[in-house]
């Protein structure tokens, strides 16, 4: 069995959007999300360093606004669609609120010691904590 | 800026695997990973109602056994292609060692109160924490 105790996450940078309020943000890039940026830690600069302009990445999120008691849901907030159980659906309401946001690069730059990814289509509001970045691999861009 | 402190994750279950050892583990699923399971806990079950044979999901793992100091590496552990930095590797080692896996449910079946999912094509190690697990969406696949 796992540890029951967990293991703690420790952001890598934020979030730096145009949208503030998650009732109103779009619920995938693709549904008309403002051009964003990555603002990432000067201490992981390093390993930011090979990020370039024109590729699509993964970043994960740490969605710090979400229920973690919920195990079942609607499914983007329409009572219509019915419960579903949140292994199911993208709801932020989950036991570990991991966000996952497919974005293109649009440029990489810096702030001080500070590496400013601009991305478009991230569906995460200002502020909301980078755990991870990944590259997109696999046949035809299928995630594994 | 994003808080220091960081967040507390908390496993929904286990990997359970023939895999034992990560040095000789396939590195990603298509290279001829075992067939395993993601054994969800009770207290989970429920956010697990709606899993179901036959789908692909995203199964998100914390890889555990990594060195979260690790900000630049060799790709695929081979030291003829360069040092990259880790956001730019699907590398264990990085600063929150989290696992992306796409994986085909091939089952579902219950052991007690814990939720069993039989899986293909899924490269973690026997008792690997599971922290997510969501569906696959968008055009064609596509991760968002």
């Amino acid at each position: 069995m796992p540890s029951p105790a967990g293991f703690a996450v420790t952001p890598v940078g934020h979030v730096r959007s145009p949208a503030t309020d998650p009732a109103t943000a779009p619920k995938q890039g693709d549904e008309g999300a403002p051009r964003s940026a990555i603002v990432l830690a000067p201490e992981v600069a390093e390993a930011a360093g090979d990020l370039g302009a024109g590729t699509d990445v993964l970043v994960f999120t740490w969605l710090h606004l979400a229920d973690r008691a919920v195990l079942r849901t609607h499914p983007r907030d329409d009572p219509a669609l019915g419960l579903r159980g949140v292994f199911s659906t993208r709801s932020p309401d989950r036991p570990n609120p991991i966000g996952l946001h497919r974005v293109r690069i649009v440029e990489v730059s810096r702030e001080g010691a500070s590496v400013v990814v601009t991305v478009d289509d991230l569906e995460a509001v200002d502020g909301t904590p980078v755990i991870d970045v990944k590259p997109v691999i696999g046949p035809a861009g299928r995630e594994r």
